[in-house]
């Protein structure tokens, strides 16, 4: 048995019972009726989670952020050199970049691992060395990966998770660093949802009308050249999959095993949930998506997955973000039904 | 002179150059441009609020609640008994209410002012007793208050919002208990917005078909009898108004004339920035729009005061709840500014 292997075996159904609890307990708290919205189905999703109602809080929270590289660059599908994934990898690391001032604002801890970067990143406290392969090969002309990378950077997710849950924490976030890396995600998604690649395709981070035109083009061409087939996760991946979407699938996985909520953020993250949720869809119940994102890939793959965004700013950097953002909101909706007084308790007249 | 004269006066614009400094420093922070999307636009209010690039983190945050009664309840505009304004106080004061889970969270004080219950309230460490009149009269019949009345109530929110800031606060966030107040806040959002009463009035906490179609008749027929006047706000807060809609409204005041900001929450808040924009427009400089809300009134409101609301979870509670959940996302938005490298600081290559 892999750690792959073991991992899936573990992986059962959020709880139907917990989450009818919550369900009643909502309507039992001194507000009218539904009046939490959304904050009350984010609430009883923690409670099938958990299988515990109320579901405790989820307190210690680690972004489980993973950098790669991506052959496919070699096409002229970003506007950024490829240089730049090890120097924002640093950045992250050395505590400059969006994600950190947002993970030091809602108490999160940023955990970056080198899966797949294909500059040689200097030893850094701040990273942890997990490279499987520096750098995706170009899935135009051959499969990214071969299915044995493919699981490895699996396992790499697997292990963060595992780690960071052994070390205390209570909710995983993703976060991703990886230039091009939006190429392959928009294949991912157009793979598993089935959708046209030009619905799931959008302009990453900065593409002009002529560079989303070639994404497209050579999305489109790979997924003819090598016709993944979604019943098999693993090598969807490893055909026109990237090294950190892979280990974000792994990282999902990891936290579904261990039921543990796990906040997604962007279109690579939704990637990688589907990648996740290909491997067992029961894994799409311990999900939570932080926000809605500007890309299309993130509707496309949200519809598939079943679920709704929480936070919705017109966001477009990934690195976990949007997650991060949407933690605080997952807490309150923990401390609404572990916290809040009933009517009875509170003395309150109902309506 | 009178404490809202004073605090009028000292009401000034935001600072133009400061916005425009904390939009060149976005350009120049390790991400593509925009890609932080109304983060940024945040962050740069909160520059252009407190004069200063990058602003002060927004850290200590006061949610002021105000409760009131409702003259106008006695039209059956409300599902629930009256009651449960003071018995909602004493929970909200006691801590067991839904904004005192979510306030925890995010690390606010709630502040509980009593400045318009009907009913006796027990000395309670938890509430400040600020009482102007037990309830507002009904509006059908007679105005809801004099002016003295009205003013009064708007002082009593100013003086909140001064001993917040005296205390140390540097956020103030708007919240409200009243059964029945969505009525008078409807009244006022479309005093000032001048849309029809069908598109500013929505259900509440919980209003049937026949309660809103009540609700809207009688917030119509109001409008007829007092035609009150949208140059005059004190007027129309004491025609249509209510008393924690006017301390709100100088809760929000009084924030402006410190420069710091304040963000708002659902319908009631929306009215009472309404009030205050309408005595002095430049108010709106210094809001920030927590929740969009299910109430068709916060849309309108919103539009009239161009602001954008920074989370939409279908909240229908009041409280402050929408306006908690949005505080840490604007203290990211501080932090961008403030805490981000540069692509120069960090050896970033620009895209």
């Amino acid at each position: 048995m892999t750690l792959l292997d073991d991992t899936l075996s573990a992986i059962v159904p959020a709880s139907a019972e917990a989450l009818a609890a919550a369900e009643a307990r909502q309507l039992r708290l001194t507000k009218p009726a539904g009046s939490l919205g959304r904050l009350e189905e984010i609430g009883n999703r923690l409670a099938a989670i958990a299988d515990a109602c109320p579901p405790p809080l989820p307190a210690r929270a680690v972004i489980g952020l993973f950098a790669g590289d991506h052959g496919v660059c070699a096409q002229g599908v970003s506007p950024w050199p490829q240089e730049v994934t090890v120097q924002m990898a640093l950045n992250i690391a050395s505590g400059g970049a969006a994600i950190n001032a947002i993970a030091r604002q809602v108490g999160a801890e940023v955990w970056v691992t080198d899966v797949g970067v294909a500059a040689e990143v200097p030893e850094h406290p701040g990273i942890r060395a997990r490279n499987v392969r520096r750098g995706t090969r170009d899935f135009t002309v051959e499969p990214a990966l071969t299915r044995d990378e493919a699981r490895a950077a699996l396992e790499v997710g697997i292990e963060a998770a595992n780690e960071a849950i052994d070390a205390g924490a209570d909710v995983l976030l993703t976060g991703e660093m990886g230039i091009g890396n939006t190429t392959p995600a928009s294949a991912l998604i157009a793979v598993f949802s089935r959708l046209h690649v030009t619905t799931v395709t959008g302009r990453g981070a900065g593409a002009d009308d002529d560079m989303l035109t070639r994404k497209v083009r050579v999305i489109d061409d790979a997924l003819t050249l090598h016709r993944p087939d979604p019943a098999d996760p693993l090598g969807v991946l490893a055909a026109v999959g990237g090294l950190e979407h892979a280990a974000l699938a792994g990282f999902i996985l990891g936290a579904a095993a261990r039921r543990i909520p796990v906040i997604i953020d962007g279109v690579i993250a939704a990637s990688a949930a589907c990648v996740a949720a290909g491997f067992d869809e029961s894994v799409t119940g311990y999900l939570i998506a932080g926000h809605a994102g500007v890309e299309p890939g993130i509707k496309a793959a949200l519809t598939w997955l079943d679920l709704q965004p929480l936070v919705d700013l017109d966001l477009r950097l990934g690195e976990g973000t949007g997650a991060a953002l949407a933690l605080p909101t997952v807490q309150a909706a923990a401390r609404i039904l572990s916290e809040m007084a009933t009517f009875d308790s509170a003395g309150v007249a109902e309506g």
